[in-house]
């Protein structure tokens, strides 16, 4: 069974964590920002005292590789995740893989393990998303989904430029994007939800990973005083609104659905609180893990909106502002977790992923998977998110020998 | 037939109107600044060229009295409105009460007509109430529901006593609010909704004006992430919210049901598409003519708050923030309006007050009622507010009927 040094993991996770928290305690690094580039130079240092070999991409994910002359060549077992962060974030969310990344490949090095192939950690850039569209950016460049040029080009919320930036803090490289050719890609990440936590189990095997739909509607009313105007005159922007949430929420809870949806934003106008709205812009962020079911709601929000256009008398006007398929991870590396899992004498359960993940964009390129640890009550992208440190030593373990037999691997 | 001078009636109409707008072209006259003042400078000259007599109360509240040697001392006739106006606002909301009821005396007085009780037109203190709260203030200080000292230090939105306002533009009179002991009230104004213009009425006799309950609702849940947080798990403020917006509607449409309900201020935190709204702040207004009606809403409110709580497991708290009761209006008077507008040929229909109005604090004091000339469209508090000349003068000529008819009266 395959030993890793916790203490260092757990060290390095603390360590990490200290990079990027401001004056007023808040923990940020954002994509190629000053922070994030401490944490970068932190990491590769870290690559370099566990003898790895480092190289940078064209759009600045950076790889630590181990290889042996033997090894040097095949199809690498990759993993890893990212090291920037949402503004005022937690210490776990990313980090958490890409560390025990190293912490695996370190102590397999020092006890002189020689695996078939090669492993390389990656920290992909920018998989949060926050100062630079779209998300989990690194990975999608790695994958081929965008071209690396086209993604330097990204104009930040601060009116950077990612190439400008990367170039800036020294981490713009010179290898092409998908330069390793992946045999399996594996991503230990905290779950971010609350399954684990409240069912008691230790390791998330992640199946599948929901797919995404956010769409903006805008529904336009006429203001109007609300003492003065009969409901049969009434073009009630909020009222059409809110018929949309209560109808979405409600397929949520038909038997068997998967389905997640979610309004998160909502403005009315004028806002006042005897004039009846005559403007509601709001969003619906549906999510399924399955692609024909989450096709069939976005069907029933495009029917409740006529229904409520028809019915209440306003004019709606809808958009799909992003669109991603679910992703099925692949069957082989999930039973390999469950079974890794098992000889541990952990507690699984196949669990599927709420957020995006660099993973999803890695699973074009090879079979892919995830390990989930516990999130307590579920909280992350907040510095409440916690994990306890022996719940990450346990996921880093089963990680830990997943990862070694698919590099023990001769064949896919 | 009372015969009045429409053209003088609708050039005053016109020329106060055109007191107040500011270089946008936009008309603005709030209580006591100094388009107002403008504005009751115009309304005591024209008081005075029509022979009457003038008197300002302690908050303000302008009089124009028509009373001669025999009938002075007995109960007065009142009648009037309010000149000040929300922001922005048309030509017709409380202007064509006070300028009717000019007219009409200044006819009756020029034919020589001497009736057994005096007449009084009214132009009330900040009925609008943008600048001081309450609104309603004048009447509400004259019907004696509020003190005139009290009303005084009232603080507007811009920091200004209402009392030295009133002082620095002259208009801080020296007269007990309540001291003429009026027989009867009757109020003309506009309907400011769309009742009579879409059903082709020409004369609304008011019969009742609605209650109002305004609540505000505050609800808080969880903020969680919109992708791994499943229904079972969430605390979403928002379909909480969604919820009651949805159920007070579905009220309204229950049959029979005379109530409206409206959220007009809604504002969701942290606003955001992929979080689960961790916390809701909307208003409900809702609004009867039937005070136990109005209570069964404010029951089953409370009641759609309790079911959300517990079923969306979310915290609710709720507060009213204003009341005002139903008021009836007196019989008698509603069928001395609808008896002119027949005597005239005109069509007239039963009409609820959906708007709160001066007349409903005169109400407290005497025999009330109201008479509604069409809006177009339903359209008020907005400079495209529209009553055609044609309706203005027809409504003005019944109004003239009735409180001649009042103002002969012995008896109550």
């Amino acid at each position: 069974m395959v030993m890793i040094d916790s203490e260092r993991m757990l060290r390095r996770i603390r360590e990490l964590g200290e990079i990027g928290i401001n004056e007023t305690g808040e923990r940020t690094r954002l994509a190629a920002d000053d922070s994030e580039k401490l944490g970068r130079d932190k990491v590769m240092t870290w690559f370099h005292e566990a003898g790895l070999r480092t190289e940078v991409d064209k759009i600045g994910n950076i790889f630590g590789i181990w290889e042996t002359e033997e090894n040097r060549g095949r199809d690498a077992v990759m993993t890893g995740s990212h090291i920037d962060t949402v503004v005022n974030a937690g210490r776990y969310d990313g980090t958490y893989g890409v560390l025990a990344g190293l912490e695996l490949v370190q102590s397999l090095k020092e006890a002189g393990v020689r695996p078939y192939r090669p492993v390389a950690i990656c920290a992909f850039t920018n998989e949060e998303g926050v100062r630079y569209q779209p998300d989990m950016m690194g990975s999608l460049v790695y994958a081929g989904g965008m071209s690396a040029e086209e993604a330097c080009r990204a104009v930040g919320t601060d009116g950077t430029i990612l190439g400008e930036e990367l170039s800036r803090i020294g981490y713009l490289g010179e290898r092409e994007a998908g330069f390793l050719k992946p045999f399996a890609f594996v991503e230990l990440h905290i779950e971010q939800g609350p399954l684990l936590d409240a069912e008691g189990f230790q390791i998330g095997a992640v199946e599948d990973l929901q797919g995404i739909s956010w769409t903006q509607v805008t529904i336009e009313g006429a203001q109007n005083h609300a003492g003065t105007t009969p409901i049969a005159y009434r073009h009630d922007a909020g009222v059409a609104a809110a018929r949309v949430i209560t109808f979405m929420r409600e397929r949520c809870l038909l038997p068997g659905s998967r389905t997640l949806s979610t309004t998160g934003c909502f403005a009315l106008e004028p806002n006042a609180i005897n004039v009846i709205p005559s403007r509601v812009s709001f969003t619906v962020d549906i999510r399924n893990p399955n692609e024909e079911s989450l096709q069939a709601e976005e069907t029933a929000l495009d029917e409740i909106l006529r229904i409520v256009a028809a019915e209440e008398r306003v004019n709606v006007t809808s958009r799909r502002i992003s669109r991603f398929k679910p992703v099925r991870f692949d069957e082989g590396i999930v039973r390999l977790i469950e079974k890794h899992a098992a000889a541990r004498g952990l507690s699984c359960r196949r669990i599927t992923s709420g957020a995006g993940q660099d993973a999803q964009n890695m699973a074009l390129l090879c079979p892919t998977a995830m390990i989930f640890a516990p999130s307590v009550a579920g909280i992350s992208h907040n510095p409440k998110e916690y994990t306890s440190d022996a719940d990450l030593v346990a996921c880093a373990g089963v990680y830990a020998g997943v990862i070694l037999e698919l590099a023990e691997k001769r064949n896919p």
